[in-house]
């Protein structure tokens, strides 16, 4: 099977099970539900879920079992989206070639739907964290890769250096702690659940989640990632392009790229998937 | 001990942990932990971090043990005053008599702290639920109750119908969610502890809940709660005067008083620091 069937197998899978759990929510009022949902099912290349997903078959897991936690991450993934594109934030009007969220719902419930997809994501946690002691340290990476010590941090750093000169080692803690965390979570999270390689695929997603954001630094230089036309919001921002330059951040990038494969290479199992969703990282403006 | 005294004998032990936990924190940057103890360290009559503690203790439980779910049942409280605050919201420049959150550090850290402090709790949370099932159904009540189905449900129904007629079933369930549910949960984290008395507990804590909403309507309508002067931002609101008046809106808490009093008859044990708690919720203008 190729990459690509692969790839959207476990989208596929992952969105139809997406849109069960939508369809469960008895959430009132409905602006409440309708804008949650608005940015849960807007679509975007689902990486969180499926590493999770693809992970957990890589080590013997039945991911199907799994998929609360997958929507955990993708709703917390969410949720920083929405508070991210906010307008006393990033300002972003569109996302995914869609208005974002307070465009569509207002400024007020789009706090409220941000609000509302981390608490949602707390309580399937706290559900999956009953099972046993692998699911409970999973859910315990993910509210850790996710909060003050993880993407809050790097959110926070982020705004710091707005308009601002940063060091080189400032740049390297946003993006470890802005993306990183939640690109490294999805696979600490899997070997927990597994009970085993939590060290290899926890240094494997270190380095993934650098890739992503490098390679996220160098699109919205090249402004290609369908923001605003004519919009400025990325003009201000501290990114490896400011530090490195565009030749150096995309030789960086080649040798992020290369790392991920050779960490890759210690890990134990059929890999193969992996392997692509790491060139898809790299290459994901195609 | 009388009931003052008692009651500054829990929120003395309650500040000193919570001071504890905030010199613990080691979050970077500096302006996203500052600005999480900002409003953490605000003051305040720490109500539901004292239900909590007052009710274990009825139940016969060391409450010195439950100091990290009173911090994430505070932690929640005071993520929602931030972002409840910001100017897309209700707009209030004050909070307990100091500037708001986003007024000190600005809208973009002061959604970051409030994201923060959410978070912080998440992660309380699941350190808690693995001490056993007692723990891992305490924090699943307050997730509950501050996420979708609750808190964050009244928040978004309080949105809905600001400058806008809604009906005595909008406003109960604006008051159950937006603040009934976390005044309730306390006492449904303590009995679930306890292994015991869970019903008669959160059939008091309902009420109770209900009743600390309806006195801050009557509070704000007569603006005696520190709120920012000569600034309107009650005044679209709906509220009990609107649908009681004055008149029948104090009728109502009385006799919401009444009922806290006599449910908590049913609660074995010595119930007498929770009937002064009554009465404190029911006069806190005081």
């Amino acid at each position: 099977m190729s990459f690509e069937t692969r790839y959207e197998l476990y989208r596929a899978y992952f969105e139809r099970e997406l849109g069960n759990a939508c369809a469960a929510m008895e959430i009132v009022p409905d602006v409440l539900r309708e804008s949650m949902q608005y940015s849960l099912l807007a679509g975007g290349k689902r990486i969180r879920p499926i590493l999770f997903l693809s992970c957990l078959e890589l080590l013997g897991c039945n991911y199907q079992e799994e998929l609360p936690l997958a929507v955990a991450i993708e709703s917390i993934h969410t949720y920083s989206l929405i508070h991210d594109d906010l307008p006393a934030i990033d300002n972003d009007d569109l996302r995914r070639g869609r208005p974002s969220n307070h465009v569509v719902y207002g400024e007020a419930n789009a706090i409220l739907a941000g609000d509302g997809l981390l608490s949602y994501a707390m309580e399937l946690l706290l559900l999956e964290a009953g099972r046993d002691m692998g699911h409970l340290k999973a859910a315990q990476a993910l509210a850790h890769a996710a909060g003050v010590y993880g993407m809050v941090a790097g959110q926070s750093a982020d705004l710091l250096f707005e308009n601002k000169e940063g060091s080189e080692a400032d740049l390297l803690f946003i993006h470890t702690n802005k993306t990183g965390r939640m690109i490294a979570a999805p696979l600490i999270m899997a070997s927990r659940i597994a009970g085993k390689q939590e060290q290899a695929l926890s240094a494997f997603g270190e380095t993934l989640g650098l890739l992503f954001q490098l390679t996220d630094d160098l699109l919205d230089g090249t402004a290609k990632l369908g923001k605003t036309p004519g919009k400025d919001s990325e003009e201000g921002k501290f990114t490896a392009l400011k530090i490195y330059g565009e030749k150096r951040a995309n030789d960086l990038c080649g040798s992020y790229q290369q790392s991920c494969h050779r960490l890759l290479d210690t890990v134990e199992g059929d890999t193969q998937f992996l392997h692509g969703m790491v060139d898809l990282v790299a290459r994901r403006d195609h």
